[in-house]
């Protein structure tokens, strides 16, 4: 078999959410637990019984692709041909990394703390990867010097999952110009910012950057499923320059031929409606808002999120964070996601998402509290 | 870019089939004109109005996984352990050459003629491919002997369509024994049949080899797509053994995941539902009937398809295939694709799809072969 198959190793995250149990406080998970907006649904029932259910064209439906790029409107990539429609934002950043990177010479890099997969994907294609970490005394900020330091000649892309997931931070303005501003004086033209945007509509402050607004050799990519809640719809897209878009349409039909039609009219129903994909916004808004009290009145050392529904604790120094998940799984029935599985830079930390029910994740951090007063103690 | 992707050509199937007209008799389309059964997708619906659409786990809902493989109910392959649900066919294919070939020394070797998504699936992946082709003399019938014949010590895979897209061809019983027990006897053991099973449904002959059923290195692929009329929901499945679906699942969750949720509810429904996988397989065995009477009426040199919904047409001595889509099109607003595109020994051939209503596809032939008859005479 392909050795790079063998070797990957399975997913830490996975294995600790196994451990749930039907009563256990769920702030492992990595979806929304709000309910699809049925409209959308509804409107591709009826698209399916008019005209049942065919392949699209590879990149996706031709108003579907106009639909996503005139909504996000990032100039110089607002038209159909900058839009390849994929299955989830999963298809959409492995696309990405193979079509982009040439594996004899190509090095990617990623921010870290970060979602494991671009690593992991690097590792399949047989690509080099680096990584860069942001800083603990920092809370983890985007730091544009700490990025521009690590990339190399071989640097062809950087990964930047903003709001990020496993943090919660954002990259502002002032360090989106900055790591432009890096990138343009760099010996190797062309470095690509990959923006991973899937949490985008969880934004809670004014100063994100959408790095494609200001640097044209960006890579977006997103999905439906967190913004709407339909994580098992298999949504997404890649929204590039169109010089690249062609390319990754190729990569895109040998592997999955084009997305699920149904799916596809899903989201034009989502990005033909008045509130599409904000339509939930409020609802994280107003949870966020309960989930920074509740951290509060718990006295747990946390960073608050900018963005995404998770939040990062601090663990009692010296903790190891495998152990502390598997400790408060078994002692406190609360499931949450030891922060090394983001990387070294977050061990010592869990991440825990804030979808369940405000009262539900308020016991769950006072939990977490306790647990941690227990440590202090021993 | 990755030199691999950017060394991809456009496909040629897809460049004929753009030439289409609103008036055209379309014997090019690889889909079924059937609309799929609206029960499926109500029960989708209904499964969503009450759980959401949330991720399943990466090789897709345990209970469908269940129904197919009891379903096919190949001895060994018939736990759920035995299936990775994918997105369509497509993922299926490519994600079992991923798994299966190391790039450092496999070689897959591809009998043609074929649909190009296995060569241009190798080439992706840096996979070395050969292929083996079937003799015109013969009807293009499966030869164990020139198969075997084929394989050399690097070969690690096979990939048979039986029935066959573009030839129509089924592999029987007795050369599937030739095959199988030649393996038996190769140097390099596990020499693997990938059996891509897609047009299953559409088999028209008694004597159709179903590889799984007596080779213990057999991994089936299939889907909904081509049964059902569903081939935009993009559902389908790997069924192989355990020890390579671990494998495969691996690099199915890198790539897409999990499967769309909404889309396993239908094939869910599918696979529990009496008619199932089986409910348009009349129909298409009426089509069959119908359309051989008008090849013999049109007085057409063709091969009797044993499966699936293609026919192949012999031009006369001399005709390229390409040359002749391209004439068709513009002289006699007829669309049929080239043999060539299925490699060169098809040259000479049309594939001639026969979905479309029976009266279309007979006076589709009808300007075939006046198309011919002026050929012959110039």
């Amino acid at each position: 078999m392909n050795p790079r198959v063998l070797e990957i190793a399975g997913s830490l995250i996975r294995k600790v959410a196994a451990r749930k149990r039907p009563t256990s406080i769920d702030l492992g998970l990595g979806e929304p637990t709000l309910l699809p907006n049925p409209a959308h649904l509804d409107f591709a029932m009826q698209r399916v019984a008019e005209r049942g259910l065919k392949y699209s064209h590879n990149a996706g439906d031709p108003e579907l692709r106009e639909a996503i790029a005139h909504y996000y409107h990032y100039p110089e990539l607002n038209r159909l041909g900058n839009v390849c429609v994929t299955t989830g934002s999963q298809e959409a950043m492995y696309v990405t990394i193979k079509t982009l990177l040439d594996p004899s010479q190509d090095e990617l890099l990623v921010v870290e703390p970060a979602f494991p997969a671009y690593v992991k994907m690097a590792a399949l294609e047989g690509v080099a990867c680096r990584t860069v970490e942001m800083l603990e005394d920092d809370g983890f900020a985007f730091d544009a010097d700490r990025i521009l330091a690590a990339v190399t000649p071989a640097t062809r892309a950087i990964v930047i999952c903003s709001p990020c997931n496993p943090t919660g931070r954002i990259i502002g303005r002032a360090q989106a110009k900055a790591l432009i501003d890096g990138l343009a004086g760099h010996p190797k033209k062309h470095v690509w910012l990959i923006h991973d945007e899937i949490y985008r509509e969880q934004t809670f402050v004014e100063d994100a950057a959408y790095l494609a607004e200001t640097y044209p050799y960006t890579i977006v990519t997103n999905s439906v499923s967190k913004s709407n809640a339909l994580t098992g719809l298999r949504l997404g897209w890649i929204l590039a320059p169109e010089s690249f878009v062609e390319h990754a349409i190729k990569t895109h039909a040998w592997i999955t031929s084009c997305a699920d039609t149904f799916a596809q009219a899903v989201a034009l129903h989502i990005f033909t409606t008045l509130e599409g994909v904000r339509e939930h916004a409020p609802w994280y808004r107003e949870q966020r808002r309960a989930v920074v009290e509740a951290l509060d009145d718990a006295e747990l050392p946390y960073v608050a999120p900018d963005g995404s529904f998770y939040v990062i604790v601090r663990l009692p120094e010296g903790t190891s964070s495998i152990d502390a998940a598997n400790e408060l799984i078994d002692r406190h029935d609360v499931l949450a996601i030891p922060g090394v599985a983001f990387g070294p830079s977050l061990e010592g930390w869990l991440r825990c998402s804030w979808v369940a029910p405000a009262e539900r994740v308020r016991e769950g951090f006072a939990r977490i509290a306790e647990y941690c007063a227990a440590k202090v103690v021993t």
